[in-house]
């Protein structure tokens, strides 16, 4: 170019500019002119021209992101409430989703319900939070400590299991009571008594650990017994729970082939997945970041496991979890992942989750003061179950009274895990809406319930404390 | 504890846990044996249970999990065969969303299509695939430069709009052509006249800026050039692209409304959301961390913009980029932001959009040589507009013809954004598939084009310089 090139060219392209503009409307005139004249064949295509021009609602897309929109920041401003009066954010996610459905906005404001959650959004905030969960319990998974299953003590292993079995035959009790009061005929009693087990059993481990980091616990010998118990605990419970899902899931006459597939499936994410993921992590180690192509395999491998447990009849989200489990937790993989992932998951994918739930828990159900009573009854069985179980067996292999209650209330926070196996009964016909909304109750309560409980407990610890220091 | 307490509490703690789940079992089948008794109410819950069980087909969610598997591998693997013959990967990418559809593996082997993309996964795949696009364009806008835009020359304007302006009308004038062949008569010539001149004047800024980067041209004149160019062409392309939209989606004769709706949209989001948004980086910078409260902030604000543009009946995909180009582009926060969705964004939504351009591209309805020959014509005219528009206004501005045809081949890369106007322009129904599939091969015959000529010409050039220095 010449040197006096920019001021020759700026000027000549404002010109060129201007005459291209005017000359490119005035064409386009031309052109459509001469159009009006040209006839398209009548062949109709697959959508009509005008379709959405004509038509007087909101498309899909705009409902699911109306959805999502409010769903998300009122769950988040639930989440900081609640977090205020130092409870677990997730507890004001949760009711943010409930308050949502049918059981708030549904009956104060039917309009403004059906418009924001109307029935046609329903299987796409499904299938969101469907994905939502199975990224979430593999990354649940990821954070899974196998060191902590590791240097397992007899003591936490005999905890967590009473936590375990205490809850679950309690429950199977109760089931006797209220099979012929909020089940149907079609579920056989085993499976409903099975089921009522599990939903008594679950501890939520992410809502633990985070109960125990806000409360600086985590150091303490209380905070590495409770944690050590929960990990124990959630492989327990989901091993229990998945046989509880392939029997009910599978063809009559076929539970041993499902529970037959399922340890085959384990089996193989132990021989065969590990190792590869083994792997990968190396891999990472080499290249210094988690690269696109890594992430990849990650998420094939996710998507493939949670497949092969759905085929087998179990839920996808065993799969993930199983995938998240043999990623070592504190690899620069899991780390990467996790940063990837988290937070799209968390506040994006979980609300609708927590939305969806909402949908389908109806206390408007709850009729009457027995059936109120009969919800109290599942809150107290609940209760009873996992913290007596638990802290009594704390007791026995020698924890202080104080501190085996503590241990207990912490093994009753149900929060969102329990939310996840009372949607799967749902799906499975396994439970009714009634009783579906009074365990949902019940796994609120029980959340909300650990924190004031431990502050009262170790509050009296703090005292004595400063009473034996005086 | 005691001192001797380990040992007695482990021995203890072995008895107790046997005689637990010996008791526990008995306990069970006790429970299970009166059960046998009970009977429950015949009230049918929403899902009979065993629904499950005697369903012989696979779930919704595990063939959503499926397809979503089977393209991502495919995707990422012709991606990479791509790269390796120098190609940019998106081309791989949709070519194995294509594989994936009606136009080869529905043909060789029906089954199998029908298998791993069934006709129910589709509303799914276009949802996923939609909100895929949304967070897409929103990170495209996050990586547009406003620098670029403000820093730029009357030559890269001129370039940049006779880059648009030449491709939509020559576009237009083949509409003339095109229209009493392959339109349906429900659609208005203006409409599909001004979807052609669009769909002509699209460049894929990612795409040329990614080929740029591979080559190592971001920092030579001409690479500077192609990228002001190119963010100007993005803007242009989209405020045309909107104001079609608008002119075929709104209600007759309410053009002027969305119009109007659409300038005060733009306005808000440079009145109120851009402050919004510098106070967001403020945050990020004084908290040190994009923490989740950020992101729910940014997330809701991003499907309240998509939500906007929806609403006033442009597309969601619009509010999405525009919000993204209001975040400015270099700060601690965009990177964070990027850095926390991309790789969800590109390796698991986006390929979910290539399966679905893929189901809805039917090579096969492209039949004979003479519709063949219209193909050829497309894609013929779109490298001439665009190729041709760009290197003229180039030389005329001052580059040498060498330098102008490199700029000409950059601009003529159409790539994914190309597929998006297609695709919304097929949902609006002005398209019908036989022009969808022959614009679908023109964008990505274009696209391939761009590597193989720009390295000639640049061949050509370092051989040139080399003699100079002999």
């Amino acid at each position: 170019m010449s040197k006096e090139g920019p001021e020759r060219t700026s000027s000549r392209a404002t010109l060129m500019y201007a005459a291209m503009v005017a000359g490119a409307v005035a064409l386009f005139v031309i052109i459509k002119t001469i159009g009006r004249f040209l006839s398209a064949p009548e062949q109709a295509g697959p959508v009509r021209f005008g379709r959405l021009a004509n038509q007087a609602s909101m498309s899909e897309l705009a409902h699911v992101l109306m959805a999502l929109v409010v769903i998300i920041v009122l769950a988040r401003l639930l989440g900081a409430a609640f977090k205020r009066v130092h409870q677990p954010a997730v507890i004001g996610e949760v009711i943010a989703g409930i308050a949502l459905g049918p059981s708030l906005l549904g009956r104060i404001a039917p309009a403004a319900s059906k418009f924001i959650l109307p029935g046609t959004v329903a299987p796409y905030l499904s299938m969101i939070s469907s994905v939502g969960v199975i990224l979430y319990m593999f990354l649940v998974g990821m954070e899974l400590d196998t060191q902590l299953l590791r240097r397992k003590t007899h003591a936490s292993v005999a905890i967590s299991h009473a936590s375990i079995i205490t809850p679950f035959l309690l429950g199977s009790v109760l089931a006797l009571w209220l099979y012929p009061r909020f089940s149907s005929r079609d579920v056989p009693f085993t499976v409903f008594a099975m089921f009522m087990g599990v939903s008594m059993s679950v501890t939520a481990f992410p809502v633990l650990a985070r109960i125990l980091t806000d409360r600086g616990m985590t150091k303490t010998k209380l905070g590495a017994i409770a944690l050590a118990c929960a990990a124990v605990d959630d492989v327990t419970a989901w091993c229990l729970f998945a046989l509880v899902v392939s029997i009910a899931a599978a063809k009559p006459g076929r539970v041993l082939l499902t529970v037959g597939l399922t340890a085959f499936f384990i089996f193989c994410i132990f021989k065969f997945v590990q190792p590869a993921m083994k792997w990968l992590v190396q891999k990472r180690a080499r290249e210094k970041k988690t690269t696109q192509g890594t992430m990849v395999i990650v998420f094939a491998a996710l998507l493939l496991s949670a497949l092969a447990t759905d085929a087998i009849g179990i839920h996808a989200l065993f799969g993930a979890f199983l995938l998240g489990a043999v990623i070592p937790h504190d690899s620069a993989l899991a780390r990467d992942v996790k940063a990837k992932i988290n937070d799209v998951v968390l506040v994006l994918l979980l609300p609708a989750f927590f939305a969806f739930t909402g949908m389908r828990t109806q206390i408007g159900l709850v009729k009457g003061t027995s059936e109120w009573l009969a919800c109290g009854l599942i809150i107290l069985v609940a209760s009873l179950g996992k913290f007596g179980g638990s802290s009594v067996a704390a007791r026995i292999t020698g924890l202080s009274w104080r501190q085996s209650a503590s241990l207990g209330i912490l093994m009753n926070t149900r929060g969102l895990m329990e939310l996840i196996v009372l949607n799967v009964a749902l799906d499975l016909g396994a439970l009714q809406p009634t009783l579906f909304t009074m365990l949902v109750l019940m796994a609120v309560v029980t959340t909300i319930a650990t924190t004031p409980v431990l502050h009262a407990l170790e509050g009296e610890t703090e005292e004595e404390a400063e009473l034996q220091h005086a």
